[in-house]
């Protein structure tokens, strides 16, 4: 029974640093948790010179990632982030048969089934609470908690920036670039956002959330995605009218033995409490036989919370060295198909922009009967009496996407029409 | 390496039946998330013969707790309920050096501190996930999820059947009898509901939740407690228009070194998730200095959900047991001083029933400034003009119990007060 763990950093950014300072200043609580103490060997960072707010002895520093992962490691925890070389190192540790822990969600996303294959052949441990959700508790639930449970549907709210987005649309009536900007200056969205704003972030989480949830291998890129980007401020206050929040939603849902995947702008029933998860904050609801919903909450990102995730997974680890035994070897077992968005059966809210005459309405009515779209409500919005044009929102009972999609095919060519504002899904 | 799992069953009740029932139905699945099969091989009842849903084969049935015990078993599955003959079948069982999974909150409540040295001495584990919050993760994410944090504060709702009854009193404006009435005709409530409208069940929650949350030993009997039979239907109108809900909160927070643990009916700030957990859904939220607030929603009782808890354990146990390793020699390293409910210092909502005469507020408001409590609100509510009487809602600024205990005795014997009808405490 070792009394000491070795752990090695791979990056020294905010989470790093968090990570630092609790081996560091927590040192005596971990080791009652873990029964050994947690030893700092070695820090991976670019720059040896850089000036950095967190102290860490200079002497463990490193920039060649040979040297910090040489030598008596047993656990390396990743934060590098992106794809390269974070996988790179990552393999290289489990190879050498090194426990690992990351948060490094496209790493996960991408090559999580390798990885999880590689640790169970080397009799170790990838380890990725962090990856999804920060301080969340979801990983380590859905590999335990709920194990019990063959899980039906994961619903989640899985990126802050978006949600502080969409939030202060909704509440503060402010239009997309505005929100955006708002979300730029307080540090919640990033000087180039796409990769929020187009659900590329919330793809990889739901990737690895699926792929953990059902047993099998969701790549981000069988994931339906489309960002918040085209919301409009009145697309909140019609969605508030009708009963509805929007949230960009990431749902993984098992049906007729095939998946859906998607990331996209959602209307979800504001009784359910996803609608009510505002601002930064994040939510993964999972949907069980056994448990039914089961819903997780908290702070999405930041490097406290996802300190609190990292040190988890370490902690975890290291009770694994410490007490002995193999930990289980995770592999995905089952073959799951994605169902491609052209055969999902929901609810559609449509809006559109017409001319403002009484013959319009016929004309529509007609382009969704064609294809079998049954229309649950129509209701006149607001009218430009300058451009002589109204705008219509068009609630369906539920229907196929690719009706739906051919239905606005129709739609766009009517001469009544002038554009198809929106349409979003609805769920729940 | 083990390839059979011998699990014993002590009960057969609806969780029992479940747990008895998933072994069977799942096994293919359960021995692919485990290693190995799991096999039941006794099960106690306490009438052989006695009709039962749950089809068990007969030969597995014994009625004697020593021959449920003796020979080749790994797992002893505790689903009995009640201190006896449950505690001393745990102790056995554990001293026989096996697995215990229980959903016994009155036996970790009163006992959770000797059973798990008990089972560290013996180098196995009692896992009891099902105790709290049905199949609502939380013992888990507790002992390891959360475990690199310092943990300030535990707020929970988890009894269902007064969740029930207060979300009826509020949404219907129901008085208790009433709204009790129909949550005994729904099941909800038994027919002596005692032990949970008095907070006895909650408090057993809450003494198992600030064990673990703060290392410490909590007994029941050290929580403050008070029930929800003295709320009226107007104190969740007069609570509505204040900006609050009431809420049956179970409570562990610690400040200057020492725990505050209350199970009470709370004024819960309306913009709070807890605050919209209704009906008897049940709801846990943790802060933790690293990873602020994370809260844990979902079904917190039921046949279903409380078998995916107890199943969760036995998963663990199981791949504890193919894996090989100790487990985590659990045991409380804290001495942590509970504080006296009088030390408290919160925010009060005091409901008071006074002679409709301009004179009546100089002298409550004298009584309040005698004790140094500082009053925030004071709101005239319904008048009774055949009995020439008043309802008065005062609000407090944050004040010390003691002192808000004194005012009203001084209040109580003022000439214009008639009656107290109601003092409620704010959290949040």
């Amino acid at each position: 029974m070792p009394n000491q763990v070795n752990v090695v950093l791979l990056g020294l950014g905010v989470v790093g640093g968090g990570v630092a300072r609790a081996i560091s200043e927590r040192a005596d609580t971990y080791s009652q948790r873990v029964g050994a103490s947690l030893a700092l060997r070695r820090v991976l960072v670019r720059h040896l010179e850089k000036e950095r707010e967190i102290k860490v002895d200079p002497g463990l520093l490193t920039a060649d990632p040979e040297e910090a992962l040489s030598g008596d490691v047993d656990i390396v925890v990743e934060l590098l982030g992106g794809e390269h070389p974070a996988y790179d190192l990552i393999k290289d540790s489990l190879s050498r048969g090194r426990y690992v822990v990351t948060a490094n969600k496209e790493v996960m996303a991408k090559h999580g089934s390798e990885l999880l294959a590689l640790a169970a052949e080397r009799g170790v441990d990838i380890l990725y609470e962090a990856s999804v959700g920060g301080g969340i508790p979801i990983i380590s639930p859905l590999k335990r908690d709920l194990s019990a449970n063959d899980i039906s549907c994961v619903r989640a709210i899985i990126n802050g920036t978006t949600n502080y987005i969409l939030t202060c649309m909704s509440r503060d009536g402010l239009d997309f670039d505005t929100a955006l900007a708002q979300a730029q200056q307080l540090g919640y969205a990033e000087a180039d956002p796409t990769n929020d704003i187009d659900g590329h972030d919330a793809a990889y989480k739901l990737a690895i959330l699926a792929s953990l949830a059902f047993h099998t291998r969701v790549g981000p890129e069988e994931i339906c995605r489309e960002g918040i980007g085209g919301l409009a401020a009145r697309d909140f206050r019609y969605a508030r009218e009708l009963g509805y929040a929007i949230k960009l939603l990431a749902v993984a849902r098992l049906e007729d033995s095939s998946l859906q995947v998607l990331v996209h702008p959602t209307l979800v029933p504001e009784d359910e409490l996803l609608a009510k998860v505002d601002g930064v904050l994040n939510a993964v609801e999972i949907e069980g036989d056994l448990t039914g919903r089961v819903l997780f909450q908290g702070a999405g990102a930041g490097s406290l919370p996802t300190t609190s995730a990292v040190m988890a997974d370490v902690l975890e680890a290291a009770r694994a060295l410490v007490l002995g035994g193999r930990p289980f070897p995770w592999r995905y077992t089952a073959e799951v198909a994605v169902r491609p968005l052209a055969e999902l059966v929901t609810r559609y809210y449509i809006r559109l922009e017409v001319a403002d005459r009484p013959s319009v309405l016929a004309g529509i009515a007609r382009a969704f009967g064609d294809h079998q779209v049954s229309i649950a409500s129509v209701i006149q919005k607001e009218a430009d009496e300058a451009a002589q044009t109204a705008e219509l929102v068009v609630m369906t009972h539920p229907a196929r996407e690719e009706a739906v999609q051919a239905t606005l095919v129709q739609v766009r060519d009517l001469p009544d029409v002038v554009s198809v504002g929106n349409l979003l899904r609805v769920d729940g």
